[in-house]
């Protein structure tokens, strides 16, 4: 890793790089040549909705004479104060936080600074908020605003370098990491990286586990199978505890119930809402519903579109594999890759937007069930095209392989018929039984460490040619005379312009893209890991790797993000919690299946006992049910100190309230002061009773039932009285 | 019902049941007379310790010379006003309630009035709460307090009358009714007739279907089946909507984190809370779980003991009513219904006793906690003892009857042993196909009304018997000169004494049995209703007489009950989801066992397909899974009032707190009247900066970087001129 740190470190000196000139967010405004006078227009327009919104702007030539960049600050720093400042109290509305800001506004600040993520948040919602919400109004590459490229914060590179040089030299993160991280870039991002290292540390060990069952048990162990089920349960279980215990101790639990707007929703019509007496935009439940049923078809034709592709690979790489032992055999091994790879994202593009179009269709009113709305359907894909080779695998190949290849003559009388009546040889086919291991071994380490090489490396590289061509470009042209830097810049400011201009064609780094690779790997390991048991180890490994990675992929080659809040992985959870269960189907048919010997089934057509196999998978489940109930049960009687952290709040928020608001004659804790002690029997009380009962006659029968016994002492008097006269009468009844 | 209904109207019209003298509670305080003088120290100390709490009380003979009645009430109206209103406070502190009671106490009453439920479940805490909780610390018939044999309040006869007389010429109830309910009976029992009233309402639609399919499909349809899990599907999601729905209207959401602590828990030590600083006493949760183990070694006892008994008997039946044949036949079919009816309630009443004894020893911290633990085992021996007899049936008499029959051999010899000799006459065996149905009626029908009898008309006639038996002797007395009533009694209130006497012999409402009784009934539905699909209409009647037959069992029969709040129907909740998802199971692996012919599987050793039967229960159990994630994503979609109300609620604090709390300077519609609108270039500005410029040599590069465009319309003419200059670019780029 040190050749990494020493990538970032390498240019980290620089003196543009140290400051970021108080700028808080950039936006990047295209002015396409085409469109010049109506984008110019727009440039008038932005600069004042900034200006009226309260930000100061500063103007710069941008990114290749086809852009300017605007700089935003906000003009004052009171007003962001008081903006920051409502944000908490809607907090506290909202039930996110527990105690109410104190009223005055600068003991708030004094208790709890502004870190750098709230302030970018703040800023960024007032720039891109409705303006009946209180914002600019700002909508990057929509409507009016359809020349907005991009509004991005700058990188805080003096922290980027500390924090990756940190990172590459510890070996586990502690809390106040993830802490840093949510202070820079919110607690959305905070989340993932708390996640991943959760799952990092939870993986130690499976991944001790799985290499002693390695060395002992071998592989399509029930054991390991069980004990890996057993520790998905409890990973899962204890995450979603943990994700609370953060979301408390971040002050965010129940984040995700302030909504923002999603600005392309569309709704049916307009309608009084019967409790604000405001107008609201109505789109009815029971249409989404129906456009809903829509993912049925979605899922399936997922299912038939990327199905039929692998199954169509997976018959000819068969064939040519297993079969065919004519020419070209070395080359034409390929073929069934070289389709993959060329369709495959192809065909996870034409369906991701598919999906996008579905989910807008959906039409939803809150940008966060947009959100987990689009996630469902991409996790569909992704479980598709994750999964299916393996299950054809397992499930096709491995105990039907027999029964299935002699329909495999189509491919060679398609080779004859294409290799001009030329005789096809081929060769008896056996089922491979290693096939298996070596699918899961590809999918569980070769895949991996392609996938991070592209996520992480090619991107980093990829820019650093760039750089190279542009460099070499501005030497060609500072020999032609012509500045470094684009010649409408200040000499003083020209390099960190430069910087900005790298900065603003950056990629937007999309943290779920980053969650996916980890739920699909979590996949992996609860449904095939008992094909392989050194699964968790290559994952141990890939995720040390990952955890880094993705920490360089936000500092080097991303944007800085916009540091939203959140109070949970959202959607991802869902999709761990449904992988961890289909994990206990597919890992105890896999045994139920395989154990029998190493060398797999034996060759011949497999003689499936299917009231074995359902029953192996029907136990399997109901254990793991039973598991879980039991778990969740066992982890809930266990405090935390993010719930301790509430309780604390709680109580000295409840004491606060009640000494301030409601005086001190009411008090919990103790009997009121002026409890009446008991009816003494005073000459005026006895006056005012002989009124009383002489305006009334002798009162109503309720008064001479309470007057009877005046006070304490009559009462216990009377009682005695009554008890030796009941023994009285007991002992004449015995005699 | 008119019968019924008579039967309460007949003795309401006595004056005496027309007033409660204003008494809260009366306290039957017993006096053995083996504890005579210890219990009139008791007696002496009771007294104290109310008038210390700030009750009046009045004392009066009890019942049949063995008690003393005290009669109390609070004092002073406005003491139970403020301990009334704390207790609002609390809820809003506790989040149950969103808006804060008003600071003037009056006013807070006439908004919301106090309801007799609130009254008395208010007035009951402080007579028995511990001191340090603020009340009088009286803990019936345990420790110092074992001679306080009940505290009850006192029925409110004028209503009661009026509410049977309502309901029993009602076809359906309305939410006002259970409200009524809920306003003198308190939260608990209403959520018992609000669930009562759902189901009912919900049992329209398979009563219906059920007839519809007994016409038209016969038994073992796999479509009622289907439809019937689909029915408890929606059934449970609707009413856990509704429950919370419920709980938001009647403004006892969340009250169950309200915990009133168990007196008999036992602490492990104590220790200073991190929080609060106070002692806490500390019972590891750790050693609890040791003792929540000992449930699992419960439910083998239980399931062993219990169906131990149910095999035995189960194989005498069918010896004697299938086999045998010899002398007393008739009369020998008897045998083991006549065990059965001697041993079931004996067992249950161990096994309860055990179950009662398991969460004693588990020693939980509050009383829900507790109450939850103790009816989860409950329902472990009630699941048993309600379905096993129909589990043998099904899952062992139908399908291996001929297998197991002659291991009832050793019955011929028992007999033929018991009878010395004589040769015991046996008849060929045949499967009974019809046992099955006949055992569903019998349980879902018989057992139904049987149950209903011993539980409302049983309590009713025991009472009147004895009532008319005191009546003769009191005649008798009177005969030989004595008075009907108390010689102790004034004459103008022995008729109510006399009255609250009866009262005080009831007995005490547990709504949980009611509860039981329901979610049994729930489950022969769900499990068993595909063998007779008429189930659903004998419970649809039978449920139509129970409402009403527990509204009367409140009403004549029982003491009033302490009208304790709840927020849900509690650990029956857990109960009915089991219920409804185990009778996926069951119900589809009875219809895939017996569909294939009315008169069952055929005689001859039924051929199971175990590969059939566990894909039939395999696929029923995740349709049902499946249908239950599709029913609450639909359901969740909808608003419910309950919920509009709580929206409405926050919205006006919202508004509220935002004007008083926090002024008017800071609103969250509008952004601050304050804003900047931007860098005005004014002489004072300028100076000022040339000030700052001077005294710091030209500023830093930030300010500089700020400086260098001066407000709006600059930064617009710099960035024209930039968009202009960029065409121009272009342009010669171009040419």
């Amino acid at each position: 890793m040190s050749s990494l740190r020493e990538l970032y470190a390498a240019d980290g000196n620089r003196p543009e790089l140290k400051t970021n000139m108080n700028v808080d967010f950039v936006i990047n405004y295209k002015i396409p040549a085409s469109e010049r006078d109506e984008a110019e227009a727009g440039f008038t327009q932005l600069i004042e909705v900034l200006t009226k919104a309260g930000v100061a702007s500063e103007v710069r030539s941008g990114v290749d004479n086809t852009s300017v960049l605007v700089f935003v600050k906000v003009a004052s720093d009171q007003y962001l104060k008081s903006k920051i400042y409502k944000e908490r109290v809607q907090d506290w509305l909202y039930g996110v936080r527990i105690t109410a800001p104190e009223n005055d506004v600068n003991k708030v600040f004094e208790k709890e600074p502004i870190s750098e993520a709230e302030r970018l948040r703040v800023i960024y919602l007032l720039l891109t908020l409705p303006k009946n919400d209180g914002g600019a109004g700002i909508t990057p590459k929509k409507g009016q605003w359809k020349h907005v490229e991009s509004i991005f914060p700058l990188h805080n590179h003096a922290f980027n370098r500390q924090w990756i040089k940190q990172w590459s030299s510890k070996s586990a993160l502690k809390e106040e990491d993830i802490s840093e991280i949510r202070d820079k870039f919110g607690e959305k991002i905070a989340f993932y990286f708390a996640f991943l290292q959760s799952y990092f540390s939870f993986l130690v060990f499976p991944a001790a586990f799985g290499f002693a069952a390695w060395l002992i048990l071998g592989q399509y162990s029930w054991f390991y199978a069980l004990v890996n089920s057993l520790w998905s349960v409890i990973f899962f279980e204890y995450w979603k505890k943990k994700e609370v215990d953060l979301a408390v101790q971040w002050g965010v639990r129940g984040v995700s119930r302030i909504q923002h707007p999603r600005s392309s929703y569309k709704w049916d019509h307009e309608a009084v809402d019967p409790i604000t007496k405001e107008p609201v935009k109505v789109y009815p439940a029971s249409k989404r519903l129906q456009t809903q049923l829509l993912q049925v078809p979605f899922a399936l034709v997922c299912l038939l579109i990327l199905g039929a592709l692998y199954v169509f690979c997976f018959s000819i790489e068969i064939f040519l594999g297993e079969i065919y032992n004519g020419p070209l055999k070395a080359y034409l091994t390929f073929l069934p890759t070289i389709i993959l790879t060329a369709f495959t994202p192809t065909l996870s593009t034409i369906l991701s937007n598919l999906a996008q179009r579905l989910t807008d269709a959906e039409n939803y009113q809150t940008h966060d069930a947009h959100e987990a709305a689009l996630i469902q359907k991409i996790f569909v894909v992704n479980f598709i095209t994750s999964y299916i080779p393996l299950f054809l695998t397992t499930f096709v190949y491995m105990p039907f392989g027999n029964l299935l290849v002699p329909y495999l003559d189509i491919w060679r009388v398609t080779a004859e018929t294409l290799s001009a009546s030329e005789k096809v040889t081929t060769q008896g086919f056996n089922i491979n039984p290693d096939r298996l291991k070596k699918q899961v071994i590809y999918f569980t380490v070769t895949a991996q460490v392609v996938n991070f090489a592209l996520e992480t490396l090619v991107p980093y590289l990829k820019r650093k040619v760039f750089k190279k061509v542009k460099e070499v470009q501005t030497e060609m042209e500072q020999k032609n005379g012509k500045s470094v830097y684009n010649p409408h810049d200040v000499p003083e400011e020209a390099a960190f312009l430069s910087r900005v201009r790298n900065e603003a064609e950056l990629d937007v780094y999309d943290v779920s893209g980053d969650y996916r690779e980890m739920v699909v790997q979590f996949g992996y390991l609860s449904l095939f890991s008992a094909v392989w048991p050194l699964t968790p180890v290559s994952f141990l490994i890939n995720n040390w790797v990952e955890l880094r990675g993705d920490a360089m992929k936000i500092a080097v080659s991303s944007q800085r993000p916009i540091p939203w809040r959140a109070d949970s992985i959202g959607p991802w959870l869902t999709a761990l919690g449904f992988l961890s269960w289909f994990g206990s189907l597919i890992s105890s048919s896999i045994v139920y299946l395989f154990a029998n010997g190493p060398e797999g089934p034996g060759g011949e057509p497999y003689n499936i006992s299917g009231w074995g196999l359902l029953l192996s998978v029907l136990l399997a489940e109901h254990f793991y049910l039973a598991v879980q109930y039991l778990v969740r049960h066992v982890l809930n009687q266990f405090d935390s100190p993010g719930l301790q952290k509430e309780r604390a709040e709680r109580f000295s928020m409840r004491k606060l309230m009640l000494e301030e608001t409601l005086g001190h004659d009411i008090n919990l804790e103790k009997p009121l002061p002026d409890v009446p002690t008991g009816e003494k029997i005073t000459r005026a009380a006895l006056e005012e009773e002989a009124r009383i009962a002489s305006t009334r006659g002798h009162g109503t029968p309720e008064d001479a039932f309470w007057q009877r016994q005046q006070g304490m002492e009559e009462t216990i008097s009377v009682g005695r009285k009554l008890i030796s006269s009941m023994a009285a009468a007991n002992q004449t009844a015995k005699a």
